[in-house]
């Protein structure tokens, strides 16, 4: 396969790593390889990048640098969050509220709560995919200790109305943490978490341009929370591990770059986005999910009536075009996606959804191109 | 600092990462660098890697591809084996037994599952820091559930009797798992896990010359336990979150490397540790911690009588030696080393311990560099 004529649009799953990554990684890791936590001239200067770097990486997102931990992902953040709130102790069981709209790694690590006999509860989404505030506002009870509440859904793109359920929260019960899963939202979206009011937020440095196995934990320093790994002293004894700090290096360099250049990659992302979904709804019978409310602009989900999804992105694949059904996460598993069912897509239509995702290698024309190629195959296949 | 002049001696804590690894892990991030649970030729691209990278790297250590499951290190491998014992159920809680010469991996693991009301055991070691095969056939009892004895430690390099250990246990019930950390030994053995009776393992990438945030947990197919990470179905829903496709590939390219190369590097690695004891116990008033016993060859722990170990580590450092007082996960920590207080190293002494380590950039000349700085840093301060 040529990587040149191919056509990916698969950037919401993962995107290719920037340059400056590479070389801050490299560099990192060549001059100041030693472990972070050692006691002597290397291991400060690796120290010394670390530290730099959480001060840049907190100020990308208003927050204070001793509120950033770093994780190996998003996953492993939400996993972190969620599970902090388990006690053994049936009496000091709080109650989750998340979504059924949530990345599989907030749904997952819900359910071991679940398994473990606490309560959680599912808000509803409308049809265009928006989180419904008025479900958890009729249902408050003063046993909630977290709410989850992703700020962009990975499958759809749609923003959810973050800044209205924190103030809702907020005004309910200072105690009750609001975390927001942003691993999607942070591809296309300048982010201020204090600001935003999140009181909790998982990042992963691959959907920014960053390294895979790097993300970030953000924790408002009003909260504490439990390890959830134990071991050694290192992140100010939150996380043991000997600290990745090539990867935070990378993931720092990466986000620079795309700050500088977010208006830049965003305007080009969004135009061909728009084009695409233009042309194939001049073209096609399809249907653009979430496109009467607000999205992120570098997601497309895509019904195309009557049309399998598994089938179309085979045809999409050998016609050069990577799109995804979904989420990653979620391959393998056939079942429809939880998200489409919980927005009631018919039943007859909801394996006929597919994502296809901008990123910041996009360039102008891809929109069209990419068009062209659904266009084209879907009437090979008539 | 140049660090051409700087005499590196912390290879324990972390070593530099090897030129392929470095060529692996920007290849894959270039020409695969989907994501490796997506449906499309690039995602399978990347998935070809990780299952080629997993069959190679099984085949390194006696194990079957199925057994192995890609982690963040050897922190994240250590808390889900040791953790996976946990239920909330009273009744089903097995005990652990371990040592107190853990790694603090392992250990803080068992404090968290202590915290959770289970009963763990400690077992002792000798003044050799062998740990004491005898005291677990003493307390033997059937309701021990995890057996956790690294291969050696990281402090002293001492090498335990796991075999020894797997005979016994396995002749005692063989539903009983018996884990082993072995990040520290991966750097200059080569182990078979099946032949040394280990059921479950910890590696860490960083200590062969892969990147950092990469690691392997090692599960005998014997075995299953409940995932850590919870969320999307990767890695055979054991271990949830986007695969470092990357990062595998560059674990594995380092690990080519160092099997092809492992006894060259090791008679080097292995002269230069004992010209460089040698001279030491020539000129100064040293003990070498553990020479009686079989050690790694890479590891040397120095008792320098009369001495504080914080001082000398920044007098070495000042002088351009790198090293460290012990593992780099405690450091920070000013307590004396768990280690040396379980192998009943008189208090007077306690602090006057240094970890040298060698490693795979060791040159033919550097022990005896290494001892030349060390005994004139030593005499300057006389």
């Amino acid at each position: 396969m040529n990587n040149e004529e191919y056509l990916y649009l698969d950037h919401a799953a993962t995107t290719l790593m920037r340059e400056e990554a590479f070389e801050a990684f490299k560099k990192t890791e060549i001059d100041a390889y030693a472990n972070s936590s050692g006691g002597h001239a290397l291991s400060r200067k690796a120290k010394n990048i670390l530290e730099d770097c959480r001060d840049y990486i907190a100020s990308c997102f208003g927050a204070a640098p001793n509120e950033i931990t770093f994780t190996s992902g998003g996953t492993e953040s939400d996993n972190w969050i969620i599970k902090s709130i388990y006690s053994e102790n049936k009496s000091k069981q709080g109650k989750l509220v998340t979504s059924k709209i949530e990345h599989e790694a907030v749904l997952s690590s819900a359910e071991w709560l679940q398994s473990k006999g606490y309560d959680v509860e599912y808000l509803s989404c409308n049809k265009n995919g928006v989180i419904d505030l008025e479900e958890l506002k009729s249902n408050w009870s003063s046993n909630i200790s977290l709410v989850s509440i992703m700020y962009a859904n990975n499958e759809t793109g749609v923003i959810q109305p973050i800044q209205e359920f924190s103030k809702y929260i907020k005004q309910k019960d200072r105690k009750v943490i609001f975390h927001s899963d942003v691993v999607q939202a942070v591809s296309t979206e300048k982010l201020d978490f204090h600001k935003l009011g999140i009181d909790s937020a998982a990042i992963s440095a691959h959907k920014i341009g960053g390294p895979k196995g790097i993300g970030v934990m953000f924790l408002s320093s009003k909260f504490k929370i439990p390890s959830f790994f134990h071991g050694g002293k290192q992140e100010l004894e939150r996380r043991a591990g000997t600290v990745n700090v090539s990867g935070v290096a990378a993931l720092s360099a990466a986000l620079d770059v795309q700050q500088r250049n977010l208006e830049i990659e965003k305007t080009i992302i969004n135009n061909e986005r728009n084009i695409f979904e233009e042309k194939l709804k001049q073209s096609l019978d399809v249907e653009v999910v979430g496109q009467n409310t607000q999205r992120l602009c570098h997601i497309s989900n895509i019904q195309f009536k009557n049309f399998n999804s598994e089938t179309l992105m085979i045809a999409f694949d050998l016609n050069g075009l990577g799109v995804s059904r979904g989420s990653a996460c979620a391959s393998g598993a056939q079942k429809p996606s939880h998200v489409l069912v919980a927005m009631n897509i018919p039943q007859k239509h909801i394996n006929s959804h597919l994502r296809f995702s901008f990123g910041w290698t996009t360039k102008t024309g891809d929109g069209l191109r990419a068009a062209d190629k659904v266009i084209k195959t879907i009437k090979e296949m008539n």
